[in-house]
């Protein structure tokens, strides 16, 4: 991992905040302010602070989604930690083009199955935390002022040593039975109610037509991949790959979660064999 | 149009955004990211994220109500856009002082209808999009680097050739029967349960005397336009001139949506009668 | 107090923003864009727009919780006005280190509380306001530009005369009786459902032994001050000092107030009796 030699001039990375902690509390603007106490000139971007609070897969799959549209050298600083004051332990981590912070409680997997490099070290170094007025409160006294001194340069060995044993999560992976079938599974449901799948492109073999794929769920029968929701009529379910490169399931000027009852891990079968016609 | 010539320590334009992504996902976040890979100096001020899905008009109107609010040379980025997808253009648009990017949908037409020059470019050239990963994002990939390079100091028409059959939105306007009576609209509802009119001070014969007019709507009868909430009894509705020159039915301490149980869309009778005599 | 002498590369003060008009709407948008046409390069930070309609105590507490953690300087704009329009004052203050702007109506009492020194103006001074279209809009044409002077170097006292009469809320003070036992009071939920209390460590008595303290809610009782959530079973009730030093009553993996049925302003007896054996 380079050290940053910084110029004067240099532009400092930008600091990316995932958390919980809502809109309505004053949690992510105390982040911010320490931030920016440690570093005046820090830029802070909300990603967002509305996971469903202790929901430590959608935060993984919310990072997995976005973290590469930032710029090289982004820090990331996310909390979501059912485990607050419990004995788990606080990472900083790297790909080598990012840097990322977060309780060590799966919420990175996401991200480290897509890295080539990766390095972990465990937030220890108090010389590195803020004492704030009451009680420990790591959002704020752990994990914004990391983010603020790797903005300033400091290398990410300087919060603690490394770590090997990283907390994993059990990502739903699509498990396939026989040739022609996958189970899925919904891992995320968007505001406008589409569905987010665990199936991405490689899960399907290439020599299969995405035009003739069915997806089963709720007792529909969904039939080929489109291009846009307005390949069907408007109120009709429609197949599509979704930004963050996963199958979605959408409703064409519809809310897909109400059409279908369908709920955060629903699951759904996914049949190739009219697709190898 | 002039272009503008940037001397290295000229202030860049702002970027507003004003979507309807929710506060609970990674879009916002992924145009703010996609606008600092391409202009790191870029500032980015959030209208809001939360227009209702799909919501056109209301977008239309919440950008009517600010955009004179901001700095001349304002870009705002708007995307509202149930037909994502389609075959529907991408624009960016100028009255001069801001620059404007939305769908081809309507949003727009409130800006238009004040604006003395209006100007418009289809946003086509692939150059000036951005590739990422999955499928198109057009939030991501074409509203926000077209912003990012207006910003940076492009002419609008190198997004694009100009345009001219831009969509309109059938705005709610007044409609005048006999000599005493207009039927309006309720157009919006604010957070505090304000329930915004189509109805402007132009709409009134300048002979009319406001402290006469009366308001006819769900039964109950609202006299005289006031200056505050505080003009009538807590509890009370009362009529006033909102904040964006609209006419604006509210309740002292109090929700007017719930109080009069309307809706968005809901119509009313205005009377002028007394106010002549 | 001190008035700045900037120098030309001299950090200009934060200003943040904390008011009750949601997130789904352009009041706060409009502010930023205010501010940003009186100081270009304002920084500005949201506290949260989403406090309660109208509630100016939870404003207080909000205020109160998170003030301290920003760099010293800060101008906080704090807008949550049920008396909007009504004569009641608009107030400029500062405690020596932070500047506050909010309607007379209590909502600084508990910064003022906390401060040695307390410096109040009223804002009369039209030359620092704003003239927006429409009506007025206080959060857009007096408080925002009054942040905007404040952070561009103007003494507090440009915007109008000092004033000594501000209002003050009543606050929820616990009621001691007897020797054993405080009435205490719910005075925040957080989004997790949290219930932040009006006890702080200074009102238990030094002598008391915080492991054996009892507080009665809702006809359970909750035994001892615990370090965090996970020193009790999941789904069970805990004490702890929060973050902003007061006395919280959580759930641990769980939502406290769905699982008391707790509401804001629910009164508990915190039974010092055990503590003392």
């Amino acid at each position: 991992m380079k050290k940053k030699k910084k110029k004067p001039s240099e532009k400092i990375p930008l600091i990316a905040l995932l958390t919980d902690f809502g809109s309505s509390g004053w949690f992510p603007a105390s982040m911010k302010a320490v931030i920016k106490q440690i570093l005046p000139s820090a830029e802070i971007i909300d990603i967002t602070h509305n996971v469903e609070p202790h929901n430590v897969a959608a935060a993984s799959f919310i990072l997995e989604s976005c973290y590469r549209d930032f710029p090289e050298g982004t820090i990331f600083c996310c909390v979501v930690d059912p485990g607050v004051g419990s004995k788990r332990k606080r990472l900083a981590a790297t790909d080598g083009s990012y840097f990322f912070l977060a309780p060590d409680n799966g919420l990175l997997t996401s991200v480290e199955l897509r890295s080539e490099i990766w390095l972990v070290c465990s937030i220890i170094n108090q010389d590195m935390m803020h004492q704030g007025p009451g009680a420990t409160f790591e959002g704020r006294d752990v994990f914004a002022p990391a983010a603020a001194h790797l903005a300033s340069g400091m290398p990410i060995d300087s919060l603690g040593p490394l770590y090997r044993d990283m907390e994993r999560l059990d990502l739903w992976n699509p498990v396939k039975e026989g040739k022609y079938s996958i189970t899925g599974h919904v891992i995320y449901i968007d505001r406008f109610g589409n569905l987010v799948t665990n199936i991405t492109q490689e899960d399907l073999p290439s020599s299969c037509d995405p035009a003739r794929i069915v997806v089963a769920i709720k007792k529909r029968k969904i039939r080929g991949i489109s291009k846009s929701y307005s390949d069907v009529k408007p109120g009709e379910p429609v197949l599509y790959w979704g930004s963050t490169g996963r199958l979605e399931i959408g409703v064409n000027l519809g809310n897909a979660a109400k059409v279908l009852s369908a709920y955060l891990g629903e699951s759904f079968i996914l049949n190739l064999k009219e697709s190898y016609q």
